[in-house]
């Protein structure tokens, strides 16, 4: 696929498309950045109150775009770019490093309710949900039969089984 | 890359590499699939005898290829393939499968010993499961900083939180 096929593709004149990325691998990851950010919007994550209200969200967003093309076209493409090409592995690995950050927020304010064990940190419980988030949309797109909301309510049930006192 | 700079790479004929694969895509596929088996084999997975130690055994597997290039080179590459072409996707999408069985046995024996909740199913959580080895190893790839271990501890302690009578 050259930068021509993806202005043609955007309905955009080639020059715009040249005249505002480096390289085609700068705007496939440009646009996976962009998948990503539509798939499960910062803002999402951020207006979201309570830990229990963030697995429904992450499956629902996998869900959402389980039969979309976008998804399956762009995020393969702009991984392999990155793996190829630090600077751009970078742009991806602070984009996952701000949603940990605000998973860490949740899993902070949830632990002082007393809702979540203590044990874990608010960080390792934020690397681990967005692997799974990943992780589940990875998998949900090489099969599709994937019982994505399955294995997200198997994880909101370890979360809260010790939620022992009933916290709304 | 051409079959031809894989077989070099390799170290073999090209007539032998072109002999045993249809095309470019399948090697690809192939190889990965090789990468996985390697990284993590399933008579591995079939020899744990309890739950608690699988965790551990999936942290070490991401550990252990952290710095690996073959890893980061031939799993992106691999996964483009396997995007744009349904039978590539499906070998995949089956050995996938196949681990999840084997640690969908592993939770249901643990499950009858009383030490993990019944309420998620077996399935359901050797899908969680998967989907965490899969989104560390990802984001591993992505991030050199991420705290694999740390994941996987968490997600451990959520998993034998219920284990109050100290079962082995």
């Amino acid at each position: 696929m050259t930068t021509r096929a993806i202005a043609d593709a955007a309905g955009l004149p080639h020059g715009t498309v040249s005249y505002h990325f480096a390289s085609k691998q700068e705007l496939l990851v440009q646009a996976a950045l962009d998948v990503i950010e539509r798939l499960f919007p910062l803002s999402e994550l951020r207006a979201l109150r309570t830990l229990p209200e963030l697995l429904p969200a992450l499956s629902s967003a996998i869900e959402s775009e389980r039969d979309g093309q976008v998804l399956a076209g762009v995020l393969p493409e702009a991984m392999r770019e990155a793996a190829r090409d630090q600077v751009l592995r970078e742009w991806i690995a602070e984009l996952l490093r701000e949603y940990r950050r605000v998973a860490s927020e949740l899993v902070r304010t949830w632990q002082r309710r007393g809702a979540v064990p203590t044990e874990p940190t608010p960080t390792a419980l934020a690397t681990l949900i967005a692997a799974v988030g990943d992780g589940l949309l990875l998998h949900s797109l090489l099969d599709p039969e994937l019982d994505v909301a399955g294995a997200t309510e198997a994880l909101h049930a370890l979360l809260t089984a010790s939620d022992r006192d009933g916290l709304p």
